[in-house]
This record gives C-alpha cells, sequence and structure tokens, in this order.
C-alpha cells in the first residue's frame, strides 16, 4: 500500500485539478506536454497533491484566497481566470468574487482590482455563452 | 437623515475597524495623526465605510482574502499582522490562517509564504503573551 | 446644503474624472457597469472626488506620480495608457513623459522603462489619429 | 574637451548627487565602497550623470516621479527615505510629500501609502532633529 | 584616443547588444528611433556597453541571471523573450532554460514558472520555424 | 524499492538542503518547527527533493538563477541572504555575486541592486567573521 504512495499523490493531484479547475486546468497540462512534462506532473503533484489536498482549509476559503492573491499580484491573468472558474466551480458565487475583486483596491490599488474585475467579466461571459450552447 | 450620510460613513468606518482590526487599527490611525491625518480618515472611511461594510461577502472571507493578497505582496509586513489579528478576531482560526499562507507558496512563492509563516508565528506569541497576562 | 454633501462628492469626482482622463475614463466607467457598477461609482468617489480633489497638490504633479508609478509597478498598462492622456490632457509634455519613462530604468529597471516608452508611443499615435481626423 | 568626456560624466553625477541627495547620497556611495566600488562609480554615472543631468524634466517634477515610484513599488525603503530628503532639497514641500503619498493609496493600495506615510514621518523627524541641532 | 572613450563606450555595448540579443536586440533599438532615441543610446551605453561588457561574469551566467530575474518579476514578458533568445545565443541550452523557469515556481510562484515556460514555448517554436526556412 | 520513494523523496531533499544552504537552511527548517511543521516538510520535498535534485542543470548554475530572482524581487531578504551562503557553498564566488547583483539594476532597478549588494556585504562579513573564529 505505502509503496503506492507516489502514484497516490498523483492520482489525488489529479483528481483535484478535475475537481478544482475542471476543463481550464487540463489545457494548462496539456499546453505542458512539449515544452516541459515534467513540470505538468510537479503542478500536479505538489499544488493539488499536497496543497489542495490538505484538510485544515476548505475548498470555497483556499480559492477566495487564490482569486484574492493573483489578482493582487497583478501579473498572473492566465492563472486568475483560471481560478475565478475554479472558485464558481466550488461554490463561490459571481458576487462574491465581484467583492473579493472590489476589496483588492485597498490593499493593491485600483489598477489590480480594475484588471481582476474585467477578468471576472471575461470568465462569466465564457460560462454564460458556454451555457448558451455556443462554443467559448 | 440624508444629511448625516458622511458623518455615518465614517462613524460606519470606525465601527468596523474596531470591530475588525481591534487595538491595532487604532495604533495605524494614532500614528497617523500628527503626519496625515486627513489619510487616517480616508483609511476609516473608503476601506471601512465603503468596502468592509458591503453586505455581498462575509468578514470571515473578507479577512481570507486579505491575508492572502498581503502575504503575496509581501511588501506589507506591518499590515499583514494587523490582518492576521483581524482574521482571528472574525473567526478564521490559526490552523486556518497557517493553510492559506502555506497555499501562498504555490502563487507567489516559498520565501512569501515562509515570511508570512513569520509573521504569523509573531503574532499568535503576541496573542498568547497578552493571554498569559504578560505585556505584549 | 449639506445633506447634498455625498451627491456632491460624486459630482466633484465625476467632474474630476472628465477633466482629466477625459473620454479614457469613460469608457473605463462604461466597461464596469453591467460587473461592478458599485466599483464605478467608488472609482468615482474616492480617487476622483477625494484624492485628486484635494488642493494641496497640482494636477500636473499628480498626474506625474501616476505615470511614474503605474510605469514603475509595470502590471497595469490599461491604467498607464489612461493616465498617459491624462497627463497630457493637464499639460505635461510629451517630451516630459518620455523622461518620467526613461527615468523609471533607475527605480524599476529597464523593461519597466522600455515598456512605459512603448505605452507612450502607443498613446501619442492615438492622439496624432485623433488630430488628423481618423479614427483612433 | 572632448577628451573629458568621461570625467565630466562622473564629476557631473557627482555634482547632481551632491545637489539632490546630499549627505544621504554620500553615504550609499560610502557604503558601497569596500563590497562594490564600481557600482557607487555606475550609480554616480548612470543615474545621476545621465538621467537626473538631462534638461527636459525639472528636478522637483523628477524627484516627485522618484518618490511616487518607490512609494509604490514598496519594496525599498532606504533608497524611498533618501528620495523624500531630496525631494525637499529640490522644493517639494512636506505637504505635497504628503499628498503624493496618500495618492498612492489608488495606485498600489493603501498598505503602500501608509508605509511611505510613515517613512516620511521618520524623514521629517530626521530632518527636525538635525534643525534643533540634535544629532539625528 | 582617450577622446574617443565615450564612442568607445558606445560601440563597445552596440558589439555585446548584437552578440548577445541579435535581431530581437536591434528589433527593440529601432522600435525606439522615434519616440525615445536617447533611450536607445543609453540601452546600449549602460547594460551593454557596461554592465555586459565587464569581465568578471560569464555570459552564460548572466544570461541564466536575467532569465531568472524577468521570469520572477513576470510583467516583462517581450523582454523575457528577447532574454530566451540571448540565453540559447550565449550556449545556455533549452533544457537548462526550461529548468531554470521550473525552479522560479519555488521562489515566484507557479504562474510565474508556467508563464516563463510559455515565454520559452514560443522561442524555441520561432527558433525552430526560422530553422524550417519559415518565416518566423 | 518503489516502496521506499517517499521516504527517498524527503532524504533526497535533507541532504540536498544541508549541501546547498547549509547551517542557514536547518535553522530555517527549526523555525518552522512549532508553527507550521507541515511547511518545513514540504520545504524539504518540493525545492529541495523535486527541483534542486534535477540533473538538467548543474548547482552553480540554479544558484545563479536564485540570487538573481530574489534580489529582483526585493522582498525577500533573509531568503536572499540564505542563497547567497548557497552560491558560495556551491561555487560561485564573490566576486561573481557582485556582478549579479549590479547587474539586477538593469533589469529590477538601482535599489533592488543596492539592497542586494548590502545583503552580500552582511553575508561576507558573517563569514569573515566565523572564519576569524568570531560567533557570527
Amino acid at each position: 500500500m505505502d509503496a503506492a504512495r507516489p502514484d497516490t499523490r498523483y492520482e489525488r493531484g489529479l483528481k483535484n485539478l478535475a475537481a478544482i479547475d475542471g476543463a481550464a486546468g487540463e489545457r494548462v497540462i496539456d499546453a505542458l506536454a512539449d515544452v516541459a512534462p515534467d513540470f505538468a506532473r510537479l503542478l500536479i503533484e505538489f499544488p493539488f497533491g499536497d496543497i489542495y489536498d490538505r484538510p485544515g482549509l476548505d475548498l470555497r476559503s483556499r480559492e477566495i484566497a487564490t482569486v484574492a492573491a493573483l489578482a493582487a499580484l497583478g501579473n498572473a491573468r492566465p492563472q486568475l481566470e483560471v481560478h475565478l472558474h475554479a472558485a464558481l466551480n466550488v461554490g463561490v458565487s459571481r458576487e462574491e468574487l465581484i467583492e473579493i475583486l472590489m476589496q483588492m483596491a485597498v490593499y493593491a490599488g485600483f489598477p489590480a482590482a480594475l484588471n481582476g474585475l474585467f477578468a471576472a467579466k471575461a470568465v462569466f461571459a465564457e460560462r454564460d455563452a458556454v451555457a448558451a450552447g455556443r462554443a467559448p
């Protein structure tokens, strides 16, 4: 059983990645396949196998923290979009996401908040398009 | 009644600041008194009167977002300590704070997470000292 | 008259926004309308109603500070372009803007300066196109 | 005459450094003497010999830009203090510096503004102590 | 001979720029010609005439440092691409570049590493296209 | 043998940490013991067990990249000092470290370079004190 640990860690990460990031997470892994396949594996194992798998904090709170951090840093738009999807996937509402991004004006300035809100606008539109049966 | 709105906004901010940041928030306001008293007023009015007062997101989630953002930015240690206190004040547990800070290793790197964890260590020690009846 | 204060604060902000950012500022407010209308209001009230309205610093100096900060941060290209327009609107010359952006090489590195200079190049071209009667 | 150009560039930088940064600039140069003397020379030649020497922007505007950028970046406290002194040396008033730092709340967040204001408080106190004939 | 020093410094920089950044460096200089020609000169003189010309560190190590720094900062994609080319030009292998970028996950977070890896993917594809006789 | 993989990963990381960071690394692990012991384990396993253990880049190049990144980010002084020690431990010379830090002036600005150089000055003095038989 212990012998299976490394596989389990990877598999646990893969399962968490699918549950949290959904199709957006898979696209990142696919995009890494030809340039840095080992990094795809580490991305599954460490953030999703080690960190998101820990029981001490619920996924909703984890995604609130991630969206806030990425919006505040302001230099990771693709990852912010992935995690806006992820936050919606684990039960954070659109209204709550808007509040989190607005709050970033206090800690990282109005440009960071504005750019985060425009990322949310794009993500909401994409989900509405998918829900309406239109290609994203 | 509408005439009282500006005062209300300041008073609402002052009440929120006291409830969230406690004594640490008051110390910041006091420290601004001789150099930038208008900024003390704006700090009460905008972050605490406008943003934290909004009903769309609970205070617990707001503090999770703030702690994550400040730890990720990594250049605001005094404010991170204030909000680690604030998070504990509004019901985030020590264990949850540790999880949030550990998670920042994924989004802002291990140094940001480490420095956040050491800020938490200092805040926890300060609260233990106060609880034990010792001066902070 | 005091009863009108909240409206006045919003109206003062709207007037300052129009005078400083011009059409670019209006486009930002419009883009927020469907995703975060409350943030559009706060953006008018706090930066433009509270900060830019203060008498202690002339608008020319305020825009020099803003252009420098946004170029140095390097992660807010849309806002930098808005404020390059704004700086020109309040009397900073093109030559002075180039000097400010060049100076950022000293404090934030050559890439930040370069990206700021290319933003200025785009803004100047846009204004030349408008002045020549061509659509931006 | 042209043959003297390289010396002139260094000398021009030294003169500008003394006029702008004063004693604080000299202390930085001295501190570099045993670890990176070549960097001391480059610091005199490039920022002060090349950039601050250019005629296209007055020194007052240059220091406004520098204070804004350093406060916004938030990770260069010693250099921010040097340039708060410098800004005062070239004619920016204390009141104007407070306005610039307050304005940074809009572009880089309240923590950046707060930390900038506390740096200003320390610089003002240092200058008051010197003016009162007390050792800094 | 000493009279020629300023020209030599510029010429030395131009030679180093060509050897290190190649065509990508020239494109940057050209793009600056109409907006900030003096900055093009300073870019040649200071980074390439002063810094990269110093004998104390080999070019391979210099490019490793630059790629790491630009990927970690995360807000200078165009310059990161220029220096991924440069690193390959001075003997860093593709495999080594991937390792450097992966390592940035530890110090600047997974988004910074991911965005660096995708920049490398684009640069590698561009070089493969050129090698295959296709226009970049 | 495969069954021992997880232990091996931790042990590999511990061995690499000792070889690279030496006593400074151990102090970080010890300081985490009471506040976040799981993070101490992850720090050993991911950066040192996964990343630094990879054969595709020599340790000397890895430390050049890390020192450059930490100096450029400018908000991780304790970690920069640890890795200045580490770089010296794996064969980067003092002169080369000074060159790397000076070069950061180009990519992250003169304040980042200056603060990095002063960190190096402190690290060199600490090592000289130890070499001279004095307590650090």
